[in-house]
Order: structure tokens, then C-alpha cells, then sequence
């Protein structure tokens, strides 16, 4: 397990960039990987032995100069399903809804042209909605873990390859927690870039105004150079922005945490512990942390799933779901998609005003007082057999922590928090300022180090 | 008519400053000409003229350094009546929607504390709903300029009290082109700033994301002075933004205008014969302009009547309309209003999806080749009968130009732009990036002189 190839990208590269390690060994590390892990429904599909090879051969040709300047040299990594490759085929977890696209995504082909090396298209929740990693119809991927626990999602299979050591990084998406939930599952690092930072040129649409490409990595730096790569303006994408970064250093940043109660928790007594001993341990790194009020990030985090925010789901799937009636669904998704066409305008434009109004006391209550946030990445980790008979709970009961920052546009980075008593991973999250992204990552670097 | 006390602010308080003329003068004129316009339905309440003197008294007593320090000392001025003074009923234009607030709005506050002197509310369409000026239940305030066509609204009254000279400059609200249209059909300027440049709080809120704070004023100077005391930001605003205006210069702006054709000027001729003859003037001036594709403007504009924008404010005064069948409305103002409550929230998201990829194409196509886009305030000016045959039609005809800017969040200003040949009025309008407010007075500025 996190049995990639080298520990690091940067390892990785070196070895690669002064001819120590061959593109075409790593091909073959690969492909003995997938087999490896051939039982379990990590991807939807794979790139063939031969692609494999003839990629590494390519680049295997490249002269020392070309080598270096490719950051990103034989590096193999795999995208989310929702993400398209130009000649496979996008699924977004349902077969009848597949098209086989001509273009590959913008951040694809970024991350192509600096050398990476695409391994496959992962196994994800059906239409990127939902956060247990139990609804694709193409099998549900196990958590290296327990394999009677949940793996997480939507991300399911990005965050799974990741932390089987397949690749060296992934491509999630995140509208509610799907880039950071699957990480914490996994012990691996999970970032959701502010809004707009990553072109979703190539992407299927969730919740427009919400989605984001995310990224999975084995450390912050790993993202870090991932994202260096992929992030650039994209004229095409309308929700594209050009990044402002606040920039990459904070002295001594201030962290909001929670009080840790049982009623956030659930219950779960041993998530409550994890987050309790993760704080401590930021403290004895020299951080300053002050108690926040975490009620209205709760109640945005409430509103993916229990308000008219669905309908922008709906806005574009809808048409997809009633004119394919008999496609393979997941129940729980479609159910979801289709329910929220109840919904009126005047709740979706109450809703907005909502969240501005809660925004607005964020801003008022917390950022005048920390730098970042530093909760829990979930309250829980649920086991299969609760999913299966909790479709909906088993999902909703995940995403406290998680769902509120894709409203606020905020980036956020869940960094693995050791193991709980029982053996499980945490995951710690910390969420900072609207194209705080620099500064995010760093403090990764500093509490995962 | 435009017989304000003096051509223009810096005009009346260098007067004022320097004691060459007393504010009490300055208020018995007031008094005076609001007596010579009182058959005229420009105001729901003014200042009792007790309460005008005893204003001017208190400036009065003021000492010379004192004086000089208040921008707007001994100005006269009135606001919509959607916009909050601490003991005077706030109607909307509904009188069983009124209240009494108790505190005055921010941006009046600051007015107030610059030396204003507020002489009035000003009569509106009814919840700033309409763009004709006939849909308010306290009559409909005359056009100076022709008492059979319309004032233009919903600020109706605020335009009207400027162009009349009661006061030197007055607040409008402005959430399609309520700020704007009125200007244009009596002769003065409107200015619409970018959105969250001013404060909302006290103000009956309309379409909260479109909304914003509109001045009307003799000329664009007039305007920067008003704005320069009104604009700050407000942390009790969610939608109020800190602002970063990209500054007071620009050398020479390249102005995007509209092919002149008939089908966008409704078959009116002298609109059309109004706006050729003003571009000609703004090409002898020196500007260069290049004609551009006013169809993505034309489709955001159109979708503020015709789909679920509306049931934004449904989302605010549905409820009201609900629980007082029997209060005194416009009939097509309810009805607007209650019917837009059929629109469904995935029509909502769809809309907003819509509106952000005609931005992204307006941003391509147009913003990378000019600076300011230069339009007809409105493309025709209708008469009264028109408007009372068909009052939908009346004010949907007006906003094609204007409507757009609130959903870019664009600042707008609207320019006396000479007479028809029929004697009426007409603007020319101008159009801004977001936040270049400041380029923009100096277009308005340049193009009056």
C-alpha cells in the first residue's frame, strides 16, 4: 500500500530526468501493478501493455535537454471517468451515457505534453454524485485498507489507483467532498483547487457552478507540481478564471479548528479522537489555533443534498435520465437527479441568497480571525454493509466537513492523519481563502512532513 | 428645465464653501420649487419645509473648515422610495408594503454625513419593477419634456426630480436599467456602478444579485462626486464588495458600437437617426470605435423578463404578495411577479449557466477589442397610451440595451445625447468592464463636455 513507484514525484523524476530509471521500466512497473490489482474495480479502462510501452518508448527518445524540461517526465497517473481522453470512452459511471470523445480534457493534455504517462480512466460514483464509493454499476473499488470498509467517492477508483501504488497521481473530481473524502479513506493527499483554477474543458458537468477537476497524490508536493502543470486559463470554460494566488509563503498561519464535541461526530468516537490527537500535533508544530463557529459552514454543507443545489444536477442530466429510461442507473443517484426537479426557482435563488448571506458571516466570524481552516476530513468512515442499507445516509452522513467549500469557491487539502485504534485512515482537512491554493499546499507539506 | 440651483455640484458648493451662498437659500429655493412641481407625482414624501430649514440651520452654523470638509455640504437631494430614512415610511410603491425603518441606509448615511440635504422620496414603479414609469399606484411623474410620453422607470421619480431642478442629484435603484432608462427620457445623466460598488443595506431588496444603487445627476462630474462618498464597502452587504477600481485613466478607449439596423431600434427612425449622429460625434471627438456583435447582450438582456430571472423576486416578495391579496398593486407588476413562481429551479441553473457562457463569449469577442461598448440608452421612447395599451410590452420594448449590464455586473452610464426631432430626449449610453467605474464617469465626462 502508497506502494508507488518512488515515494515522490520529485524522486521519481530525478531518477528519470538523469536517465537513472528508463520510461519503459516504469511501463513495465505499471503493468504488473494493474495485474496485480486486476480483481479489483479500480478503472473503467486501461491503457493496453502496448500503449503503455509505446508511450514509455517515446519518451524513452527524448534527448537529456527535452527530458528535463518536461516536469512531469514518464510520470503515470490515471483520470476520473468524467474526464475525457480523445478515443476512449467517457462513461461518468453509466454505460448508456458513454460517448467517445475527440478531444482529450484541457488539463489531459496539459498534463500529457509535460510528459505523463496516462495509465487508465477510474471507476467512479455514477455521475460523480456521491461520497461512498458504492455507486458504480462498474463494481465498487476496495479500499487497500478494509476491505469492509467503504473507499469513498465519487473519486472512488483515482483515490484507490493512488494509494495501490498504480500511479503516481490522479485526477478526481469534487463538487461536494468527491476529491477529498476517497483521500482521507485511502491515507493519501486529496486537493480541491479554488474554483476555477482548473479548466473543466473536457469535463461532464456535474453542479456546474461547483465542480472542480481535483487532484490525488502521495504528499502536498506531489500536488503541488501536478497543479503547476494543469492550472491555466481556459478561455472555453466558462467558470475558468485566471489565478490570482495569493502567493506561496504564510509566516505563521492561524488555524480555525473545532471544538471537538460527539454531536459533530455522530458519534464516531474514534474519528473524534484522530482529529483530537491531529490537533495536538499541529500544536506541538508551533501552530496557533482558535476555536471557530462551525455552524454556518454546516448549514451550506447541508444544502448539497437536502435543497434545490441537486437541481443543478438535474439542470444537466435530467434530460439524459427521462429520455433513458431503462440505462443502467445507480437507484440512489438517478432518484436524486430526478426528485430535485421539484424544486422551484425560487428556491434555487433563496438558496443563493442563503449561502451569500452565510458567507458574508464567514467572512465576518472566521477569516477575520485564522488563515485556515483544520477540520476532519469526514465524521465518519461507514462499512459496506451500512452503505447498502443506507444508500442515502451512508452518503449525506459523509460530507460535514467536506461540502461547504465547493459554495465558497475555497480550495481545500486533505492530508492522511494516521490510523485510527481500529486500523482505518483519517484524513485531516485544511481549507483556506478563495486562491489561497499556494499557501493551502504548503501547509500540507508542513503537517504531513 | 434642468434648472438645477446651479449647472453642477463643484459649481454650487464652491459657493456654499466659501459662504457666498448660504444653505438656507439654498433651501427656500428648494421649498420653492418643490411648491412649483407639486401637481407633479414626482415624490411619495419630501421634507416638510420646517425640516429643510432646520437642516440648512444646522450646516449653517458650521465654520468655515468645517464647510469645506463635507463634499457635499448644502447639497440637495432625494431617494427612491425603496431606499430606507430613518423615520419616514419606505413604500416600494405599495403603501400596505410599507414600514417605518428605524435606521437610514448606508449609502444615505454617508450622504447625510457628507452635507447633503435630503428633500424627498421619490416615487417609483411599483417594487422597482418596470421600466416606464406608469406603474406606481402614487401616480406617474411627468416628463418634463413631454407630458405624453413617459418618464421612464422605475426610478422615475428620482430622474424627474433632477431633470425638474428640485434637487442637484438623487438615488435611483437600478436592477435592469431602472437607473439608466429614466435618465435618457429626461435629459440627465444616470449612472449605474458596478455591482457591490454601493451599499444595499436598507434598501427593499428586488433581484439581490442584479440589484445596486443607481445616481442621477446633471452631468458625470456631478456623479463622481456623489460616488466618491456613497462607495465603501459593508460587511452587513453580502453582496457588497471591497472595491478595486482599475482607475480614473484610460488614454484612448476603443468603443464598440452597434451596426445601426433597423431591426434593433424597432422600426423608431429618430432613436436610430439620435444614436448615428452621437457616434458621429464620438468619432470627431477623435475615438476610435469598431462595430461589435450585440446579439450575446441582446440574449442576456432578454432573459430578464421572459424566464426564472424574475422569480428572484419572486423569491423576495412572494411571500408579501401571498399574504396581502387585497394590498394595492400594479396589476402587471403582481402578476409579474407571482407568475414568474412557475419556473423551476433547474430552469434557474440552466439560466445562470447560460448567462456565464455568453459572458465567456462576450469576453472573447468583445472585450478583447474594446474598451467601453457605447449603445442607445433605450431603442425607443414610448407615450403613455402606448404603455397604458399594453403595459407589459410598454416596458419589456425599453431594456434591450440596459438589461444586461446587472447580470455581468458592468458599470453603465447613461448621457444626454440632444433631442429628436420630435422635441424628445434621448441618451446615449456607455459601457463599462466590471470595476471600471472611474474610465467610465471619465467617457461620460468626455463625451458631455
Amino acid at each position: 500500500m502508497n506502494s508507488a513507484i518512488e515515494p515522490s514525484i520529485q524522486a521519481l523524476t530525478q531518477k528519470l530526468h538523469t536517465g537513472d530509471l528508463n520510461p519503459l521500466t516504469v511501463a513495465e512497473e505499471v503493468i504488473h501493478r494493474l495485474e496485480r490489482h486486476r480483481e479489483n474495480p479500480i478503472f473503467i479502462a486501461t491503457s493496453s501493455p502496448e500503449t503503455l510501452r509505446e508511450r514509455a518508448h517515446e519518451l524513452a527518445k527524448l534527448n537529456a535537454a527535452d527530458r528535463m524540461s518536461l516536469p512531469l517526465f514518464g510520470i503515470p497517473f490515471a483520470v476520473k471517468d468524467n474526464i475525457d481522453v480523445a478515443g476512449i470512452p467517457t462513461t461518468a459511471g453509466c454505460p448508456e451515457y458513454a460517448y467517445v470523445p475527440e478531444k482529450t480534457a484541457f488539463v489531459v493534455q496539459r498534463l500529457l505534453a509535460a510528459g505523463g504517462m496516462l495509465v487508465g480512466k477510474c471507476n467512479l460514483d455514477q455521475f460523480a454524485t456521491g461520497l461512498t464509493g458504492m455507486r458504480s454499476v462498474y463494481g465498487s473499488p476496495i479500499n487497500p485498507y478494509s476491505p469492509d470498509h467503504v473507499s469513498g467517492g465519487s473519486s472512488s477508483g483515482s483515490a484507490v489507483a493512488v494509494a495501490c501504488g498504480i500511479v503516481q497521481f490522479s485526477l478526481g473530481t469534487d463538487t461536494a467532498g468527491s476529491g477529498r473524502i476517497p483521500a482521507g479513506f485511502n491515507n493519501i493527499v486529496g486537493f480541491r483547487p479554488s474554483s476555477g483554477v482548473l479548466s473543466a474543458t473536457g469535463v461532464v458537468p456535474c453542479a456546474r457552478s461547483l465542480d472542480t477537476i481535483s487532484i490525488f497524490g502521495n504528499c502536498s508536493d506531489d500536488v503541488r507540481r501536478v497543479l503547476a502543470v494543469a492550472a491555466a486559463y481556459d478561455g472555453a470554460d466558462p467558470f475558468s478564471v485566471r489565478v490570482q494566488d495569493g502567493g506561496a509563503q504564510i509566516a505563521a498561519p492561524v488555524y480555525g479548528v473545532l471544538e471537538p464535541r460527539d454531536d459533530l461526530f455522530f458519534g464516531d468516537k474514534q474519528a473524534r479522537a484522530a482529529y483530537e490527537r491531529g490537533l495536538n500535533r499541529l500544536r506541538a508544530l508551533g501552530a496557533q489555533t482558535k476555536v471557530i463557529d462551525f455552524k454556518p459552514f454546516k448549514a451550506i454543507s447541508d444544502m448539497t443534498y437536502f435543497g434545490p443545489s441537486m437541481s443543478e444536477r438535474t439542470a444537466v442530466l435530467g434530460d439524459f435520465i427521462a429520455s433513458h429510461p431503462d440505462a443502467t442507473y445507480t437507484a440512489v443517484v438517478r432518484d436524486a437527479i430526478v426528485n430535485a426537479a421539484k424544486f422551484s426557482a425560487v428556491d434555487a435563488f433563496s438558496m443563493l441568497h442563503e449561502v451569500k448571506r452565510l458567507e458574508r458571516q464567514i467572512e465576518r466570524e472566521t477569516w477575520s480571525q485564522v488563515d485556515v481552516l483544520c477540520v476532519p476530513t469526514s465524521p465518519t468512515i461507514h462499512t459496506r454493509d451500512f452503505v447498502r442499507e443506507n444508500p442515502a445516509l451512508g452518503s449525506t452522513s459523509l460530507g460535514d466537513y467536506t461540502n461547504f467549500a465547493p459554495f465558497l469557491g475555497l480550495p481545500a487539502i486533505s492530508i492522511p492523519n494516521g490510523f485510527r485504534p481500529d486500523g482505518l485512515p483519517t484524513g485531516m482537512m485544511f481549507v483556506g481563502r478563495g486562491h489561497d491554493d499556494s499557501k493551502l499546499l504548503q501547509v500540507g507539506e508542513m503537517y504531513q512532513a
